[in-house]
């Protein structure tokens, strides 16, 4: 027994730094170095207490902070096992890394295909400065010291009129700074820890992360062309207890997959009879271009409160300017609303005024039909630049709008996604592996997303081309 | 046996509501209309599961969502207890509405001693304009497009400069939405659910709220003169494994102390003994009106990499631009600035790039000069007032800066803060009752605070006259 726990050894002499935290550090090092293997299980409280000659609640308090530190896992009933940081996080970190370098250095004849949103090269900045300056003169001070907790009246009502052709209340519009702030604040409000949910696989590793850092079993639903596999749904339904279902209702991110109408009547069917919640991520759906898609949200078809919309105007608009709104299921009002005020008060009062105002006067609307027209160029050069250079290399599936497509390598090819990365990355092409879209990475290591939000049809067909030379 | 278990029966018919649902529905009911009270054991799995003839899967899933709704506790080896809402939050919503609706209808003849934050009334609204204007000028739509991470260079290098000295360098500050997700991203990177955390005792409710959500175990430490209780708070450390310790370094909110240097000093030595860390929360250093009180954050003082400093010029400057900086450790840069792209991805770029030009060109520092003055006077004035009218009705600390007071009803005064708050709203005076500041809010009913931010002198004589007569 001794000879296993050798490696525990060490040495406490009484000081000033407690026990229990020599202890935590000394197993932390023997981690670090693999002497202590990742999910190696621990030695028990009890036995490693008297090995160190210390009271039980000292190993506790080791093991607890080891824990605290991502260093260890507890197993009810099981022990504790030794944790490494995993290969999703570690591919994160490179990939971001590589993103933040070259954004900050601002090195520019890269042709970036990862952009999540418009690039702002159609936006007309002074219709939106004069704006700004009408709603500073219009309110004054008061359009920087307001702090509304629902947001800016004139915004929600603008919301409700022109968007929902008033069939939502604007007392029931919750301004958001962005979509990624209100899966936030949802997960806040509805999830507890250790509640379950259902994501889409692939989804939205920002989506991914709230639900993984707010400790709720995550369980996947694998999407086909037109939305989830729904005998996959049922069967996790009947046999777990599911709060909640994420998902983005057009062009989803990845796959850009939208979901039928049927199958959307049939998920809200389920939620009634499984008593669970529909976050409907909207993210793009301005940008239809295959005239057969139909837009019918998720909220829209609900008749049983089941459904919290979330709407970024950040990723269609301008990212920049950090806002968004929900629309929540009326027993949750409360709740999300308290959630927003424990997060951070409220939305900056004077953008709401300006987009409310841009709204108005019916730029909005301008700018959107500008966007499409000019990002449907783009899709339809892609998807020839796709066929052209790509075609005995990687499937795909048309989802005639949103930004970006997202590809499969082939059985026959050699290469994964990551390999793709890096070598285009060295040869000026960034491209989004699909390693950040699955809760097990490596699901996604033959698949990758382009974009074409920030690219021209040059940059499009340059790009393209160069990833078929390094896919062989 | 079944005498007692009778009131959970329950007719469960075949349908397509699954049995755990109605039987958490049935006990819900029990728990509103008191046929099970607060804190009741529920019956144990097997013994519900065995009368009502179903599977334990079954109970233990009913029981789950009632955990999930707030409706119940389990007590690892003890069983699940019923559960009612608290005090706490029933008197926060009353306050909160009581607000709500009296600022949404724009009631002006309110004298309002609820303000936390400068009113905005000396604010030179064009200056700030001028500064938007030439932001748009000078960056176009890059100013609306850009996301930051970290937050935009020239603020970080501003901050840097103008109130480190260069001391923290620009890369170790993360431009934030305010002081409160501040706390927040805090609690999410580095508060592990069922840690420990201390605050002062009353403390700020905002983060009072953001550590129940995060399912922490809060300790209170009482709070004296100079700063907290110093043998309490050794007490704590010594018996609980401390992860952090909340405070406001200046100007105490609600009780307007501010911690001493040689406090300052022994706490910072106990977080490097006990490894915690110092979430500094510099709200309103800026006011000093006290010549004898000298500016000494605990960051300044730091040498071992154990504050975390949050400062919010939300507060200070202007509320409605919700921006703020958080230094972290060094340790946990990563972590954090992680939690911020989870949270909310960046925060506005164009106000950043407002609040940038308009600190480099100085009139961050004439405007701060000017609230300085102004609320010196009321400072002064106010102080005045509560002497000459309420002598003999509360006890107080003179906090030497800041926005309000901290009033100790007498004890033999019968009122509570409560009643004054009610009775106070029924002829025109908002106060805020201490029961927002305690983890159990009734030890809070005793105090109140009153704020001179959005009061004048002649409200101020006014509003304390008012008060005089309600306590009696």
């Amino acid at each position: 027994m001794n000879f296993i726990l050798n490696k525990y050894f060490i040495h406490l002499s009484e000081g000033e730094i407690p026990k229990y935290l020599l202890i935590e550090k000394h197993i932390k090092r023997l981690i670090d170095t693999n002497m202590v293997e990742d999910r190696e299980r621990l030695p028990s409280i009890r036995k490693l207490a008297q090995f160190l000659n210390v009271n039980n609640i000292t190993v506790i308090n080791a093991y607890k902070k080891l824990q605290a530190e991502g260093y260890a896992i507890q197993k009810i009933g099981s022990g504790t096992y030794a944790k490494k940081k995993d290969i999703h996080k570690n591919f994160n970190r490179e990939y971001s890394k590589a993103l933040k370098r070259i954004f900050n250095e601002e090195i520019v004849d890269y042709v970036d295909f990862t952009g999540e949103t418009p690039s702002g090269e159609f936006f007309q900045i002074d219709f939106f400065k004069n704006v700004l300056n009408e709603v500073l003169d219009r309110d004054g001070a008061k359009a920087l010291i307001c702090q509304e907790s629902l947001g800016y009246e004139g915004l929600r009502s603008s919301i409700s009129s022109v968007f929902w052709n008033k069939k939502v209340d604007k007392e029931d519009i919750l301004i958001i700074s962005g979509a990624q702030q209100g899966i936030d604040l949802v997960s806040k409000a509805i999830l507890n820890i250790n509640d379950s949910v259902i994501v889409e696989k692939p989804t939205y590793s920002g989506a991914l992360s709230v639900f993984k850092w707010r400790r709720t079993e995550i369980f996947e639903v694998p999407i086909e062309k037109d939305g989830i596999n729904m005998d996959k749904f049922e069967k996790i339904l009947r046999k777990n207890n599911i709060r909640c279902f994420y998902t983005m209702s057009y062009f989803q991110n990845p796959t850009g997959v939208s979901c039928s109408n049927y199958k959307k009547i049939q998920i809200l069917k389920l939620a009634q009879i499984y008593d669970f919640y529909i976050i409907e991520d909207d993210y793009l759906s301005e940008l239809i271009y295959d005239n057969s898609i139909r837009y019918n949200s998720f909220k829209s078809l609900d008749n049983n409160d089941r459904v919290v919309y979330i709407k970024s105007f950040s990723k269609i608009f301008l990212p920049g300017i950090r806002i968004g709104y929900l629309i929540p299921p009326k027993r949750f009002k409360e709740s999300i609303q308290n959630s927003k005020i424990n997060t951070d008060i409220s939305t900056s009062s004077i953008m709401q005024r300006a987009l409310d105002l841009y709204i108005r006067k019916g730029l909005w609307k301008n700018y959107i039909e500008t966007l499409n027209c000019a990002y449907k160029k783009r899709y339809i050069h892609m998807e020839k630049c796709i066929l052209k250079y790509l075609r005995d290399k990687v499937e795909f599936l048309k989802p005639g709008g949103g930004l970006h497509f997202y590809l499969k390598i082939k059985e026959n090819i050699k290469l994964n996604s990551v390999n793709i990365f890096r070598q285009g990355k060295d040869r000026g092409i960034l491209i989004t592996p699909g390693l950040l879209f699955y809760k097990n990475a490596l699901e996604g290591k033959n698949y990758f997303k382009i974009s074409f939000s920030h690219t021209n049809e040059e940059e499009i067909e340059y790009g393209v081309k160069i990833l078929s030379e390094i896919i062989k």
